[in-house]
């Protein structure tokens, strides 16, 4: 790997806290999805094209879908790293890719991010190829490997919801919304203990399609799609779409 | 401060996490809580009586008692960092104290914690004072200010919940109980967002009395003890006292 290649990659170290691991002793999945988001946050900001520096020219990102597939799961005080790097830049998306390591360098997971930037002031999709001078595309890393399948299109049959949430304090970010991490913690809240006792989640995707606010009602439909794979979609009071998952347990 | 002192406190380095940000741009208390808890793990276990130390030994460390007093919160990507030291030890309790400093330096807010030690095969308390043959005692740092007051007696008299939750995955730590710090977000979400547009918590205080469990269902009790000050008791359906908290906007 030349330096101009390692330059496209980061890596970042982290240790799984006591609080973010779950009743097994690992590491939550919405805690894995927060770490990612930071990496990611840390990786276009090392290289010019983070949250801060497109903030400032009235541009924002915003994570449409993201989908975690994992062989094994770091467990509570263990050293685990997370790499990162742009596979491709469309005009409107951009693919974010990871990889998981746990403690011996060994990759036990991977994740596939789709971006969208949008102009802070119309609410407008605005262009990421030419972000920049085009510089993003100067970090394009097709060569590296992501096995997993890219994030699917997510049908949910059900009208009856399952559970209902009204949207809290803790659930509200810097920018009035719900969280991105608070529906992934929501929507594996949906499923009792035992199948994190005996099952793992193997594969999670979310897509996230509207905003939702403080003191919303969001309703959770869930599909059972066979033996093992749910569809989740989460829902305002007057029906407008806020995000869809897909969980595989396994 | 000579080296022994240095010895006696740990400092530790963080930075605000966008998803550790409330929706306007602070800290949030609940992760405030998870840094002062691990920053008290990450001192115990450098000096040899963390809990993976005394686990071998079958004993574990309770969190009984939090108090935190705060006149500013770091913002969003701002650096900010906790210093931590034992105050007192008795003989079935520790006093362990903290600050908290800006990106400055300054000090920002102070900590209390009570700790108890108990046996994790009897679940009754131990011997905090003689653990490791007397060696916490030789970390106590009296002399180091904590000018906050200490953990006060809460009394709440309200008969009539003003809420419920059902105790989900995502609350429950490694030992199978909800996790400390969740019981500080669920109190903090029974105030509507004005509160925290036009006032900041002041002072926050939690009393840990009793474990609760996955589908427990708890309910918040809450008496509005004057202009600013709220107290809350968390008790499960069969009226057994969870926890209780203080909280003074300001």
């Amino acid at each position: 790997m030349d330096t101009q290649e390692i330059n496209k990659i980061g890596t970042y170290e982290f240790t799984v806290e006591p609080f973010h691991a779950d009743f097994q002793g690992r590491l939550t999945l919405g805690i894995l999805g927060n770490h990612l988001l930071n990496c990611a946050g840390f990786h276009a900001s090392a290289r010019g094209f983070g949250m801060t520096s497109i903030n400032e020219e009235n541009y924002t990102w915003v994570l449409s879908r993201l989908a975690i597939e994992l062989d094994d799961m770091p467990l509570q005080y263990e050293k685990f790293s997370i790499r990162t790097w742009v596979e491709n830049v469309y005009r409107l998306f951009t693919d974010r890719n990871f990889a998981l390591l746990n403690k011996d360098g060994r990759t036990i997971g991977y994740a596939r991010s789709v971006w969208a930037m949008i102009n802070m002031n119309t609410r407008r999709p605005a262009d990421v190829a030419t972000l920049h001078d085009g510089k993003l595309a100067e970090y394009v890393c097709p060569e590296e490997a992501c096995p997993i399948e890219k994030p699917s299109r997510i049908k949910v049959e059900s009208q009856d919801p399952v559970t209902s949430i009204v949207a809290k304090y803790s659930d509200i970010d810097v920018n009035g919304h719900v969280n991105s991490i608070r529906y992934i913690e929501h929507i594996l809240d949906l499923f009792p203990l035992e199948y994190y006792k005996e099952l793992r989640v193997r594969r999670f995707e979310i897509a996230y399609i509207a905003e939702s606010y403080f003191d919303d009602e969001l309703f959770f439909y869930k599909d059972r799609l066979n033996e093992s794979d749910y569809a989740v979609e989460v829902r305002k009071a007057n029906e407008e779409v806020v995000c869809r998952s897909k969980i595989s347990f396994g």
